[in-house]
Order: C-alpha cells, then structure tokens, then sequence
C-alpha cells in the first residue's frame, strides 16, 4: 500500500516537473496574457482555501446538454486551478453535500431565462438557472468570487442581464486580416476549417461567456460574399460548434449584392421576388448546418458597399426582405444606420438621423437598427447620436469600438469604459429627464422587445489577445456593461485589475487610477475640447492638414474647420443646424457656446482664437494647455504603473512599461502637429509656460508621411 | 538546518505547483510547437543522464562578449531542462574539471572562422572555435545530441558552414502582413518598435542561431521605403540588438526609388550624383544605429517595382551604385535577378539568364546575384535555373523558398528538403561533369568570395511559427543545407522528427516516410509529369483554366500550353529553345522527349495525347494515374500518420491529423480540376481502373471562384 502511493506521489511529482520544464524552455517564462481574466491563480488565503475545499466533493450536473458541460469542465479547471483540487461530475440525484449542484428551474419561474442564482443549499454551493446559460454564467460569478478570495459565508449573488444581444463583431476579412486590427491577424483560420479546429475557438469563447457575451459576428461588415458559400457555411458551421457549447451564437456579415456576385441573378432588388427567394433559400441552407444560427449583420448603401438604394429601395424594403428569410427561425437581422453620402455641403454629423428617423415604424420586428455611439464615428469623444430615442418603434441596438482605431492602436493606454458610460449615462430626454441612451438601449424606455449591445472586437491571435495588456480590460468592460450598464467604470476596473493583474491592494489602486485617467489624458493631447477626426490615412498618425481626400468629408480639414477666425464646427441654428436633432433640453447644454461642457465646445461651435473661456483662458491657450499637459500627462502614467512593479508579472509589467514609452513618445508628437498646424491659423505664440517643439510642421508632417508610404 | 532546507524545498514546490496550474488553466495543455526543435524535453535515461550530469558543475567563458553570454544562458536553459541541473557561469581561470568550457582559439588557427569542434579535455567538454559566433553553434550541437541521449564518451564532434551567408528573407510589410504568408500576421511588430521589444524576437534569434542561419532580410523585396527613414531605422536597430546576440546580421530590403520619393530628389537614376550621394549618406545613417548592418536586398525591375532599367542603366549600374555606399562597412548588395518581361513571345524561362548572363563580370564584388533555385518561381518541380554555372565572375546565391506559395498554404504537408536537395544536386556540366549547382554555390566551382542561401521565411505570429506543425521542417532543412548542402534530406528529416516529435524509433519511421514521400505526392496531384502554374489569383485553388490576365504571362494556360493535340511547353530548337541556355550534356537528358525523365516532361515539350510514355501508358493515362494515384496517397500519409498516434504529443498529432484531412479534401479538387479540364482538350474517358469526378467541371469553377471573390 505505501509503495503504491509513494509511486503515485512520484508519477505526480515527474508529471509536475516535466511540465515545469516545458514552460521554462521558452523564452516567455512570465505570464503571456493568454488567460485573461481566467488565471484562476492558486488561493492563497488558508482560511479561505479551506472553505472552498469544503464544496469540492463533486458537481452534479443537471441533465446531460453541452452548455452544462462547459459549465462543469469549467468548475474543475477552475477548483483543479485555484485549490488544486479534481472534482468529479456526478448525475446521482442522492442526498449528498458538499459539492456543487447545477439547478435547472422550470420554464415558468419568474426570472429572467438568463439570469442565475448562486446561494448555499442543503450543504452545497447551488447555482440555479431556467436555463443552460444561465448555469454557465452563475459557474463563471461564481469562480470570479473565488479568484478574489471572497468568502462562501452566506453566499448569495444573482445576476440577470439587462440586454438581450451582447456581442462582439468581429471585422476580420477571409484572408486573415482584420479591418482596424492591431493584435496581429485573424483568430478564425478559413483555409484550415472546417476539418481543423483551433483550440483556441474554445478559448474565446469561454472568454465571452465569462462575461456574459452571448453572440459573435464573425466576418468584417464590408463582407465578402464567400460566407454565403456552402464552402463557407460549413466552415462557420465548425466555430458555431465550439460556440454552442458555451451559450454564443454565431452571425454573419452580408454582402447585400451577394445575390448578383454569388448567386448569378442579375439584380440584388431587395423587392424583386427571386432576389426575395435566393435569401429565403440561403438562410434555409444555412439553418441546416447551424441549427441555432444567430442572424446577419448588415452594412449597406454605406462607403461603397452595395444596399437596397442601389435600386430606389429604402434600408427598410432591404432589411425586410432579409426578416422574411428569417421568420421561420429564431435569427435575426442587425442593420446597421452608419451611413453618410458625400456631400460637400452636409454635416455627415445629421445623416444617420435624416435616413434613419422617416423608417420608424417601418421594419420587420426581427429588425434591430444598431448605431453607432456617437454621430461620426468612434471618436475619442463623441456626443451620443442623436438617433437614440428618435425612433421609439424601431429597436436601437448600440455599437461600441472596443479595437483602438481612433484610440492610438495598440501603444496607447485608452480604457474605454469611460467612453462607453459617458453615452449610456447621456439623458436624451425624449420622455422627460432620465431617458438616458442606455435606457433605449435596454428597451425600458420604448419597450423593445429585442434589445442590442455589440462592441466592435479588439482580439487578434497575438498571445495575449489584445496586443496592449490594458487593451484586455476593455473587452473585459464592454462584456460586464452588456450584461448591466449600471456597473461603474471604476467597479470594473477594479474587477478587472484584481483578476488579470494583481492581488497586491496599493498596486491595484495606482493601476485603477491610471486607468481612470486614461481616456481624458488621450482626449487632452488628441482631440481637445471636441475636436475630431484629425487622420486619414492609416488613422495612425496626426493630419490635421489633410485637406484632400476622394470625398469631401474624408478629409481632417472638414470636421475642425480651422481658419484665421476661429476653430470648430458650428452646428448651432447658425451652422449645420444638427443640434436641432437633439430635444430642446439636449439643445440647450449646447447651444451656447458660453455654457457648452468645454469637452464638447468644438463639436458645436466655431470659437475665434482670442475667446475667453470659463477657465479664464483664451481658446489658444486652453488648447495648447491641454495639448501640452495631456503629453505630459503620459508620464504621470508610467509614474503610476512604475508604483505596481514588483506587485504584477514581470513580463506584463514590462510589456506596459514599454508601450508607455512609445505613447509618450507619440503623444509629443500629436501635441506638436497640433500646435504647430493650429498656430498657422492663431498666428499666436506657444504660451511661455510651454517649451515650443523642437520640431518645425515640416518636420513634423515628414515624419507623418513615412506612415502613409507603402 | 534542517527547517530551513524543508522550507526551501516547500518554496520550490510551491512554485513548481504554480507554474503547472498556470499551464493548466489554458485550453492548450499539449505541446503547442512554440519550442520548435529546442523542445529540451528531459532526459528519460538513467544512464546517459548521469553521464550528462558529470559536466554540470560550470561553464567556463572566454572573455564576455555577447554571443558567448547567449551561448552560456542557452546551456543552462538546457541543463535545466534536460537534466534538471542549474549550471553556474565562471571566468576563472584555474583549473577546474566538471564543466564545460568555452575556448576562443586565436585568430590565426586554420579552421573556418565560424566553424566549432566539442571534444572532452581536461575532464571538461570543451568547446572551442575561432569565434563566438563558433562556440555558439557548437554549444546548439552539443545540446542537440543531449537531446538525442547520444553519449559523451570519446565526444568529438566537428562542424564549419560550406556557405558564408545563411540568411533567412521575410516577405514582411510594414502593416504586419506577410506577403504569402500562412502562419499569422508578421513576427515584427513595427508600431511598437523600437521602445517594446517583444520576447518573441530571442526565441526566433535562438532557433535560427540553433541551425547556423546568421542573417535575416526583415522586410518584403516589394519594399517600402519607409525603412529607409530614420524613424525605421532605429525601430530595425532594436530588432538588429536582439539578433546581435546570436550572432544574427540584419538586412533590409530597399525600395530602389526612395531617393525621389522619401529623398525628395528629382531622380532615382543610379548614375547620378546626387543619388549616389544620398545612398551614401543613407548607409552611413544606418551603419550609425546598426555598426554591424548586413547589407540590402534588392528587388528591382521586377513585377513593376522601380529599378536602374527605368533611367536606362542595368542592374550591374544600379547594384554597384549601392555597392559604392557599403564600401566604407563589411555590408554587402544582393540583387535578385527574379526578373522577365510582359512578352507573349518570350519564353519567360529564359528571361533571367537573358539579362543577366551578358552582366557577367560587371558587377562590383560586394554585389552577389541572388537566383532563384529554378527558372521560373517556386514550382513544385522545376529544372535547376540555367543561370547556375553561367555567371563564373559573379558570385551567385541561390534563394528557396520555406512558405507554402505554391505547396498547399498552411494545410498541405510538403517535406521541402527534396525540392532543395533535387536543385543543389544538379549538374551544371559547366566545368564538365559533377559541376552540381551546390558548388557553384558554396563557391568550390567558380572561387566566389561571397556565397549565399537564401531561404523565403514561412515563419508567422501564429504560435507554432509555421502554421502547419510538419512545416517546421522546411525551417529546419533549409537552415541545416545552408550549413551542410551534404546531409541528406532523410538525415534531416530523422533529425528533426527527433527533436521536435519523438523519441519513439518506429513512430519516427512512419513520420519521415510520410515526409519523405509528402512532395511528390503533391506533385502527383498538382503539377504532374512537368506542368506549372496552374494557379494565378491567390495561389490557392486550382485555374488551369486561367486565360485572361493583365499580362500574357500571369495566365495558366501560358504555362501548360494544352490544346487538341496535346500539352506541355516545347522549349526545345523547335520550340522557345530555352533549353540551348544548359551545357550539352543537361540538354541531351532533357531534348528527346522520348528519354526525358517523365518528372520533367511537360516542361520541354508539348506531348500528343496518346503518346505512349516510357511507362506504356498514353500521356492521357498518365496523367489521370498520377492525378488520382497523388490525391489517393494523402489517405496514405493519413494511415503513416496514424501509426504514430501515442507516441506523440496528443495535441500535435490531432493537428496534423486535421491538416491532413483538409489535405485530402483539396487532393481531390485538384484531381478534379486537372482532370476535368484537360479532358475538354484530350476528349478522352477517363480510365476505367478510376472513379469520374462527381463534379462537373462547370462545379469545380465555381468552387474555386468562390476563393476568388474579396
């Protein structure tokens, strides 16, 4: 007996060491970032450890499905992981205690089929649900509780989501590249599917469903029609697999003239009955392979993709069409109101609005109309569309950009919580004070019966996913506001930091802190008091000179408008007029240029150089102040993760305190284009707080010109 | 005591604990192929173990440099990996046995400067060489055979490089794609540099010092120009740190019109003044930042990039231009002489030797002429390039290329090795018989100074490197015949099988068969008998059909040549006579059909349908028996592969396993293909012993269409 157990102890032993010096033959010996959120690093509380092993004597599951699986794989990577413990799956439906029990309520209790209780029962962890996903979720609250050391005492934590469609879509081309991808190249391998499956499928999706992310866009909205292939569907038919067991659906992005291009028909008239047919029969070829298929995404008569306009037809006769191909199954159609013609003399700030707010009432129920946050698009600081709240028959989705396309790509610390909140957070007042967007979003405020959330993914199959290790909390925070968008920025990031970085108090408090501060330090030396849209090109490097582009508003000069006069793009009665699409109440914080927020001062006006602001400065000052003290701002952040080191990973520390040093550097840079660009106009010196630049604007737009060569 | 070494040893196990619940909350529990052939997995013999463990007491170095400092922490890595034993560094000079030993000869001993001998001396392994460059491989040598468990009793193992330099060429872009790139977006992520310096970059420094290789080109020859600024150039000098240390130099490819376009000149005429100045200065500026920069790699007046042609002056004017630059430093010019004409006469197989045979002689020594292996680019089978012996006074290097271009992207298993083996073993006659292409290369045939081999790179972000594990080969063979041209492509396919797979004799057997039949099997169902490119879109799928394209010579049918008489490209007096550009005795093996090896056939000569062939069949016959017997024999490789299951990593083997599947799908499309399509010009049946396509042609167009479309 006791050498049985001693050969036992030393195959673990071996086992433990060969793996131990697997690891260390490679030159990433620290903590890649691939696990995310999931580290499930081993309990280090005694006290704690010890009443968690007191649950870890089985998990009994309830029924046999896949979700439920996942749910107990989960369990035991998480108890194996946190508590080195291997806990069994049983079926036995016996009195037994301490374990883990799966709850499957019945269909007619009154709570949400998603949400979940955890609670102590009969001398088990319970989680119950009505449904599978509602297991899996409760599973993943219930190991992030664990990786925080909380304790089982009087546990009880329920959770229900307050958006029905949380997910990501993916803008990832058939070749491996992704559109505004800035972590390496696609995670979906076409050429290798559908016979090879890629582990790493899997971790995605556990990823998404720990935070309740519960759909997935695969393909770029400028979409290839190959996806409408039996070639394709079968390949897609392979991720939906490893989708499904974790409680995501997978969607397509659609080429509308697919019809034409794939399908041979000489028109892709979404009225012309064979056109209708073609998409009945596709949709019906596609529900074959993917029994559970989530829907299309739509991108049409928007930068030269092909739309129902194309043949005299409204967005609703296209979007419609494709409802109809979907009535027989749950799938639905997400249409995307990110449209704006080229037209000199509009404000591409009220064209969403001016297509979009005659169609209310217009689309098929299985229509989701999904807006961007703001009016243009992504800026590092938006006001909200004002389409939100204007179309009280039509569900609104809301599309965020988590991918750092406007944001400093993958160099610059930007956590977008605070994006996110800021528009959610944004009274619309359509019925009165308190309509805010996330109330639209979330349906209360119109009754929607679908309701939308989609982030526009920053995942690549670099290691760490993300390419900035912080760029993981924005995925991260898009997922939890999915799921309730009354949790604060603060909330997740702290979440977040303790689950991904450290345990260490103050080192969470100075990341947190840096966090926080991100987003305004960008916007400071970015885009200052609402400016937008200063590149073309590659959207990489500062152009605010551009003044030439195959469209008028895709150059930089159209949206701020600098002249010797002033800076800004008037959108008063005066100017555009986009304001007028706002309630009077929104008017009324803008209108004057006197009492606008000055982080919205230049969206809706056009300020003369020598105006004096409610800070005291003039318009020139407070920009060159903000540019200037955003630049250097970037150094207080490298100050503030400096004050973690020792307390997180070497390597992720590293990694962190590198890519600082690169947004430092740009940040400088930013600030002199701007300055340096603006002041042709101001014609006024740098305030003497300030050191001039030492590069001149020639130098400057040299050094951008490198980034638009081949 | 006592409670402090059971503290110590609690630590230990602690961290040991962690690091394999780290691994384990991963979804990638196997061998994930990061490690490539450096896997240093632990010695399983007692014996040989202990053997080892005789000569972990120290490493003793000679003198500090950084190569030697690589080459210490690579041993140490190893030790603990292989025998669980932590070595110490020492500079004592005293006498010492136990260790190993690192001894620099002097400069005037007559062995190759970068060659290495390890022997035992002194009770020590010593390691000697005349440079540190030397030690380093001889330390990856010693490492290799402890991977194999080869004892060290009566160790004496030699090694010198037959070529000088053994660089690998990355099609890289700036954006982070890779131009035919399988495996991911690009390992250089030029956004960070130079300030984050991923770790990724020493373990790609470290497998290729591990073969010898000791250059590599990091940008596509469709060069930009921006690695030509200043901004660029410190970002490669970051790169170039790294690669430094293990005695790695870096090269740029260079676009040959940035003197006008980043230069702002008027001109980028080679013999002008004021380019050859600004050239000049360009290589100062870099040599400023990288004092041991290797040299450009020149892509120029080919495929409509910009060249000395496009002033009216050859290659020879434009490669010594930039020669004259490097003349101060030890760079060197390589210029590729990957070039042909839109001619629908021409014949573009005679092309290269066309123009840069009557070169000969012109160019400065710096420049070696860089050729491809075969005539016309990367075929599964082509000829040896008739440029090989025919430039006596111009070192030529041979460039292959690693990615799967033309050999099935990531999916395909193709064991490379015998496309290299095949050219290098070729005799030129030049100097009458046994003048095989590998002495024109390694210089024995014609006293090159410079020789070189060039490897295209099939390395990508993915995190095995190569996309298909079994690809991971061509890496190796390629960098082991740039050291060695003599090892036989089994030697290596033993060898790296070893290393990187097992350790199990009879599951290597069955690996290497399968890698040892893999090309011409791909040859059998994709080009067979002699025929080429019968793809042009993206290299994908199969377009023999393929008539209309911007030039005469970017169609398949240009290549193929089939009409109702027969098929094949007649290069012989009666036909383009590419074949007088080879010595007498190569154009007797291939002038007569009739004795023309059936692999070169189609090649040479436009072949009746109902020829009868050496074999006794029509050529009809033929074909469909190697089209079908080729796409019949991935089933093959499928059961070879399978016999090897369980004595290898579960998630490699399931890897390939997918792969293969994939493989066999395509197989048969290609089989299609061809078969379809040439039938419409042999009308003839299929032969009975066959089972027809169950597509029509018509079908198999449309299924490759689909890859087709964006």
């Amino acid at each position: 007996m006791m050498s049985r157990r001693f050969s036992v102890l030393f195959i673990a032993f071996i086992l433990t060491i060969s793996v131990f010096l697997s690891a260390d033959a490679s030159a990433s010996d620290g903590d890649d970032g691939y696990r995310l959120w999931l580290r499930y690093e081993p309990v280090t509380d005694p006290v704690v450890k010890g009443e968690y092993l007191k649950f870890s004597a089985f998990i009994r599951q309830s029924g046999k499905g896949e979700i439920m699986q996942s749910a107990s794989q989960e369990l035991q990577k998480g108890f194996k992981s946190l508590v080195n413990r291997n806990i069994s799956r049983t079926n036995s439906s016996g009195n037994m205690s301490g374990g883990i029990v799966f709850k499957l309520l019945p269909r007619t209790t009154s709570v949400d089929d998603e949400g979940y209780r955890i609670q102590l029962a009969g001398g088990n962890v319970e989680i119950s649900s009505k449904s599978e996903s509602g297991i899996l979720y409760g599973t993943f609250a219930l190991l992030k509780h664990m990786q925080m050391q909380r304790p089982l005492k009087n546990l009880n934590i329920t959770g229900s989501p307050k958006v029905r469609y949380r997910m990501l879509n993916h803008w990832d081309n058939p070749d491996g590249s992704i559109e505004r991808g800035y972590a390496g190249s696609s995670l979906w391998k076409w050429y290798e599917l559908p016979e090879r499956v890629d582990p790493r499928y899997m971790d995605y999706a556990r990823a998404n469903a720990s935070l309740g992310i519960n759909g997935t866009v695969l393909n770029n909205v400028n979409a290839s029609a190959r996806f409408m292939s039996q070639e394709y569907i079968v390949k897609v038919a392979a991720i939906a697999d490893v989708m499904r067991r974790y409680g995501i659906k997978t969607y397509l992005s659609v080429y509308f003239a697919a019809p034409k291009t794939l399908g041979g028909l000489p028109t892709s008239d979404p009225l012309d009955p064979s056109v209708r047919a073609w998409w009945k029969e596709k949709v019906a070829q596609i529900y074959k392979e993917i029994p559970d298929f989530g829907g299309f995404l739509v991108k049409a008569n928007s930068e030269g993709e092909p739309g129902p306009q194309d043949y005299g037809r409204t967005h609703a006769d296209g979007a419609n069409m494709l409802a109809e191909a979907f009535s027989p199954y749950d799938g639905i159609v997400i249409w995307r109101a990110f449209v704006y013609k080229a037209d000199p003399n509009a404000d591409r700030f009220k064209a969403a609005y001016e297509e979009f707010v005659p169609l209310d009432g217009k689309f098929d129920p299985k229509v989701i109309v999904q807006v961007k946050n703001g009016p243009i698009d992504f800026q590092p600081r938006e006001p909200f569309s004002p389409l939100f709240g204007n179309m009280p028959k039509t569900p609104l989705g809301i599309e965020f950009q988590l991918t750092q396309e406007y944001l400093g790509f993958a160099t610059h610390a930007v956590y977008e919580a605070a994006i996110f909140k800021e528009c959610l957070q944004s009274d619309t007042y359509v019925n009165g004070g308190g309509s805010t967007v996330a109330k639209v979003v979330d349906g209360s405020l119109h009754g929607y019966a679908r309701t939308l959330m989609a982030g526009v993914a920053n995942t690549g199959n670099v290691r760490n996913w993300t390419g900035h290790p912080l760029a993981q909390a924005n995925w991260y925070a898009f997922g939890r506001l999915s799921w309730d968008h009354q949790l604060s920025a603060e909330q997740i990031a702290q979440e977040w930091t303790e689950l991904t970085l450290t345990r260490n108090r103050k080192a969470r408090e100075n990341i947190v802190d840096l966090m926080l501060r991100s987003r305004e330090i960008y916007v400071d030396y970015n885009t200052p008091l609402g400016l937008s849209r200063p590149w073309m090109g590659v959207h990489f490097a500062p152009e605010p000179w551009q003044n030439k582009g195959s469209r008028p508003d895709w150059t930089a000069v159209y949206y701020h408008r600098a002249d010797s006069v002033g800076l800004g793009f008037d959108r008063t009665a005066a100017g555009s007029n986009a304001l007028s699409q706002y309630r009077p109440e929104v008017q009324k914080q803008w209108n004057d240029p006197d009492k606008t927020p000055l982080s919205y001062l230049l969206w809706f006006h056009h300020i003369g150089w020598g105006k004096k602001l409610s800070t005291g400065n003039t318009l020139w000052d407070e920009l060159c102040g903000r540019l200037y003290s955003g630049a250097d701002s970037v150094m207080w952040m490298q100050k503030k993760w400096d004050l973690a080191k020792g307390n997180l990973d070497a390597q992720v520390y590293t990694d962190v305190a590198e890519r600082l040093k690169v947004q430092r550097r740009e940040a400088i840079w930013w600030r002199n284009a701007w300055v340096l660009y603006l002041q042709t106009f101001a014609k006024q010196p740098i305030p003497k707080d300030f050191q001039p630049p030492k590069q001149t604007l020639d130098e400057v737009k040299k050094s951008v010109n490198i980034y638009l060569m081949r």
